[in-house]
This record gives C-alpha cells, structure tokens and sequence, in this order.
C-alpha cells in the first residue's frame, strides 16, 4: 500500500470530516506553541530576513491548516513590533499528499487574509500563500528556500507499510489479527517497522536539510512514545482496540479473516532516542530541544456538540477523531459498506476501556536547528 | 458581484465539466505556442538561469492545466540539451481563484512528474509545482521571483461587473434584456466596460512588472476582437444569443424579467489599440509581439464523442463548451433548477445561427518583455 495514494483526511464539513473531529490535532499544535515560538524568536535574534520562507507539512485541511500559520505569523510581527520594524515578506507554503482537500484551504483564504489585514495593519507584510502537494518523504521546495518548518500530527505515518509485510515474507499467522505492532508481534515485524520509521525519517531530514537556509529551524510534533519499548500501550493500544473491532466483524463473517490478516496501518509512534540517532547521523541538524506530552485520547475537552444534545460519551468522541483521521484507508482495504458499523463498535470498545482505565496519546515535540 | 467569488469552471469530469469540455481553449493554447517558444528562447538566450519562476495565471482545471506547463518545460529542455548545459531548477506556480478546482490537478501531478522523468530522463532539472489562489489583479507572487508568465483564456474576465451597472445608476430599462454589450447598448455601459478593462489590465501589469525578474517575458491569450468597435458581433454575440435564451425563457414566464435586467457578465474582450495604451501608461514592459486569430466556436474540430454515438451537434458543442464556463455564475445568479433548460435551448439557437453563419471568436495572442 503506498500511503501517497490512500491517506487523506476525511473531506468536507460533514459528521465524519476531518475538519469537525480535529480537536486532538489542536491540542497537539497549542502544546508545541512555545517550542515554536522559541524556535522563531531563535531565527529573528540572528537577523530578521526581508523575506522569510516557512512550510506547513501535513497541513492537513480544516480549521487547524491556517491556526498553524496564523500563530507562526502573530509570534513574527510581535516580534518586529518589538524591535520596532516591519514585518517581513512571508512566504508561506502548505503542504501535504495530492489527496488533500486543499480546494476547502484556498475558499478560506480570503478570509484569512482580510483578518491578517485588520488584526495587523499597515506594518504588516506581504503574504503569499502556496500550496504543495507531495510527500515530506522527498524534496518539495527549492534549495535554500525556507527559515521555519513545522509540522504537526504527521511524521508518525510511513510513506508505506513495511515492504517485508506485504511481501509474505512474514508468514501472516505469525501477525494474525494484527493491523499494528502489539506485545504478541514478533520480533522480524517490530523491526521492520522501526527500519521503515528510520528510512522515512532519515529522508524527511536530508530533504528538508537542501531546502532551509542556514540557522533555519524547524519544529515537529507527532504521535510517539516515552518509552524504548514499541509495544508499550502508549503508543499503540488505540490500534489494538480497533483490531478487536475489526476482529469481532471477522468472528460474525462481516469482514473475511484475510482481509484483516493483509491489512497493516503504516503508522509508527518513535521513542526519542530514535530521533536523536537519525539526527546524528544524517548530520545537518542540531537538537535545540526535545519533550513529550500527554495528550488525553479524546482530546481532554468537555464540550456539547450542540446546546440541545448530550454530551458524547468519550468513546465516541475518540472514534470520531480517529475515523477522521483512517476512514480513508480503511475505506480502500475494508470497502465502504462497513465503516459505519466498524468505528460505532469501535467507539463501544474505546468507551468500556476508557470506564476502567485512563488513556493517553504521548506527543513528541522535537525542536531542531539547521547547521552553519 | 464579485467575480472571485462565483468565476469557476465546472468541476470534476462529469458531462458538463470543464475538464471534458475545454477544446477551445486548449486550441488557444496551441495558437499560442509559437509566441511562447519565442519569449523562452528570448529568456534562455541571455543567460540561462538557475533556477527558472514560471507561473500559469488563471490555470484553471482539467487536461489544459499542466499541458502549457509541460509544453513550457519540454521547450526549456530542448534548448538546453542543445546548449549542452543541464535543465534549471522549475518553479511552477499554478494560479486561479479560490473556488477553483485545485484538488484534481494535485490528483494528477504525480502521474505528470513520473512522465516528466521518463522523457527527459537524468539532465531533467529539479520541478517544484505549486498552486496560489487569488486574483491576478492583485499580487500574487514575491518580488522578481518569476521569469516567465503565460496566462490562456483568462484576461478577457474582468475582477467585476462595472459598479455603474449595479448601482442603478444606468437605469435598467437603458440595458434591457443584455447580459453583455451589443449594437444597442447606450454608450455610458460601452464607456464603464472598457474602463473596467482598462482599470483590471493596468492593475495586472503593475502586479505582474513587481513579481517579474528584468527582462523577464509574458505570453498572454484571451478573447477579444479586432475591430475598435466594442460591440462587433466577433466580440460579443455567442452572449447575444445566450441573453436570446434567455429573453425567450423570460417571456414564458421561466425567469423574472428582473433576475434577466439585474444580470451582467464581467466580461470584456479588448482590441490590440487598449491592450497598447495600458501597456505605455503602466511603462514596465516592451510589446514584442501582438496578433490575433480567429479561432471557431467549436474550436474546429470534428469528433465523435465515443465511438458508437453520432458527433454532436454544433450548437450543442459551443453550448457545452460556454456552459463549462459561466454556469457557476449563471447557476449563483438565475438558480439550478434552469441551467439544462438553458443550455439546450442556447444550443438550439446557436445551432440554427451557425446554419447561415460562419463564427469565430477573435483571439489576441500578446507578447512583452520586463524593461531592464
């Protein structure tokens, strides 16, 4: 499965859009803000450019697309407000798979830009937004193009599962009823998963390293882990509870048992020292920080969905994000016709562990700077 | 009404689609193309850059889209295997209005680079595409970032309908039953058009001549005509006929006359004399070269639309090839419910007009130089 033909955010603005079930992806963003406001103040004490390039990868659609540029773009005029100069020129390029729903980005643009206006005033500079539709995993800009990168929610999906998966050189009933890493994986599946992991990462590095400027910074924030451990339930109890969903459909005969069976989610949540070494060792980049948080699987928010209803139970708030976030490729593999049933069991499974035990996603927010 | 909002091509690939129906403009590309390889050879035989900025302004969807960006490119190519020297570095930005289709030629970029390599093989240079959503009569891109500009089928729509005409100011019964200007249109809606034109097309150069690199070129086709007189059946009567439909669909009570009197296409096609005096008044670009071709309402071409199934009518064609066009903005305007209605009896029309005439559209194919 190649992730760049599958893997989209749920379109639209409808029950099940991702632009509707993104609440955890905002939390994730507001708890990278000071690592990407440190990053920022890092790149303007050097010197403010005239001209300053910043990407957006995995932009995703939705409200959170521009939230992201929006606060990158306050933190800078604060700044040059500060130091009493204008603003630079911003060049700003969003970016993520040709699947993206960008159309719904560029119909809110206009908007966007008239608030900048307002909100800002006349030392404010020109902004040119672009879109750019490819995999982080290659070269997508110019050489020496960009001072600040972010992305968010992202680098934890593969640009494929891993090749010794599909290749049947793992016998399926040694990964039977999986669809990600587990405590009952062997060994063979565990690494080659972390090998895929840090050939993507590997490569998102090297790529990003042509396109920035010298003393360019990039902040990156994903699904990962505390622990060395890849099995540890931080990382991947939220697959293993969709398996059980998937499972019981098996059971019933409504999924056949080898359609589970071929089916592997090109997800992998890292430990931090996996990024340390694949830093070290690609060579152009030095560490400026690197923390992890907590982040509650349904987003830890306490809201109505309208005045007059009820509240969600939890299980289905967390289904609903995450069926945002994989109905596409589950669509592609399962068919159409079992999504509904899938992520409702799903959300009864999420509901009754959730009533027992506490449950959360760990966040890694790694802030990086580009070598002299 | 703010053409911004409203001016797209129909989407998708459906029947109506202006990804299915777009044979004329793609033979105004090809008019064009002699134009275009001259400005590039003339960008290429000063010095060949290392890294090139080429923008399409007003790509809109569908086959055309990347087909001027791939013929622009396979020129590049071509010159510099002849000079013996590697390809630059493309910057592609693909521009057209926010409701523009942009998601589906993201949909086909991957299949365009995979054939970008193939062909050009390893002296291929590096191709960065992007999209930009916005108005190319405001700025679009950073300062002198672009070498070359081409814009096909686009000039000729005005950023509005003159505000004269909304604002009752020129009463309704002066302009009765005209969606566009027409032998008897009184003189102050000529004068408001034309200075419409005037006002979008010097606000165009001005962007373009800041973004533009000296000695950077443009390539720029669009409707117009070739006679001073703005209401030149050349210019103007594939509208004639649509407000005809039109007219009939308000006798039978199909349409209010009112939504009819109320309606006004932001359309202007100029002659090569208005297209010269902005250009000297803007004064940051030499005209190179200025022609006009006639091209047929049905761009000529006679071809079965599937294999079993009789050509189409030509009234039928043109009427295809228009609604593909206007129908967001017909559609915003007269509602839904009326378009098949509409376009039928527009095709029946043409049909019996193209019997006794010949038509042509007269196509402006200009050329101009950035001053040093």
């Amino acid at each position: 499965m190649e992730v760049v033909k599958v893997l989209h955010m749920n379109k639209g603005d409808g029950e099940t859009s991702y632009a509707k079930n993104s609440t955890v992806q905002s939390k994730i963003i507001s708890t990278a803000k000071p690592a990407i406001e440190e990053a920022i103040l890092g790149i303007l004490c050097e010197k403010v450019p005239e001209s300053i390039g910043i990407a957006d990868l995995g932009c995703s659609s939705g409200p959170n697309s521009l939230l992201v540029i929006s606060e990158i773009m306050d933190i800078i005029h604060a700044r040059c407000r500060n130091l009493d100069r204008p603003s630079p020129e911003f060049r700003v390029s969003l970016n993520d798979l040709p699947g993206n729903d960008f159309n719904s980005i560029f119909e809110t643009l206009p908007a966007f830009f008239k608030k900048q206006k307002q909100e800002k005033g006349i030392g404010f500079g020109r902004c040119y937004v672009s879109a750019v539709a490819g995999s982080f995993y290659d070269r997508l800009f110019p050489d020496k193009s960009l001072h600040f990168v972010h992305s968010s929610s992202s680098l934890h999906w593969l640009s494929q599962v891993p090749p010794v998966l599909e290749s049947n050189a793992i016998p399926a009933a040694l990964n039977k009823g999986k669809i990600y890493i587990s405590k009952s994986s062997p060994q063979c599946v565990l690494d080659a998963y972390s090998v895929q992991f840090q050939n993507n990462f590997s490569m998102f590095l090297r790529s990003r390293a042509a396109e920035m400027v010298a003393g360019g910074r990039m902040v990156l924030s994903f699904m990962g882990r505390s622990s060395i451990d890849p099995t540890t339930e931080e990382s991947c109890y939220h697959w293993e509870l969709l398996a059980q969903a998937l499972m019981s459909m098996v059971t019933e005969g409504l999924i056949e048992e080898e359609k589970l069976d071929s089916f592997n989610a090109p997800y992998y949540g890292p430990c931090p020292e996996e990024l340390k070494m694949e830093i070290q060792k690609e060579g152009s980049f030095i560490i400026d920080r690197l923390d992890h948080f907590e982040i509650d699987w349904d987003g830890g928010v306490e809201e109505l969905t309208s005045t007059m209803s009820l509240p969600l139970a939890r299980g289905q708030r967390v289904a609903k994000t995450i069926r945002a976030v994989v109905e596409s490729m589950f669509e592609l593999h399962f068919g159409r016709g079992i999504m509904d049933l899938l992520f409702t069991r799903y959300a009864q499974i999420v509901d009754g562990y959730l009533s027992k035990n506490s449950a959360n996603y760990i966040n890694l927010v790694i802030s990086i700077i580009k070598k002299h």
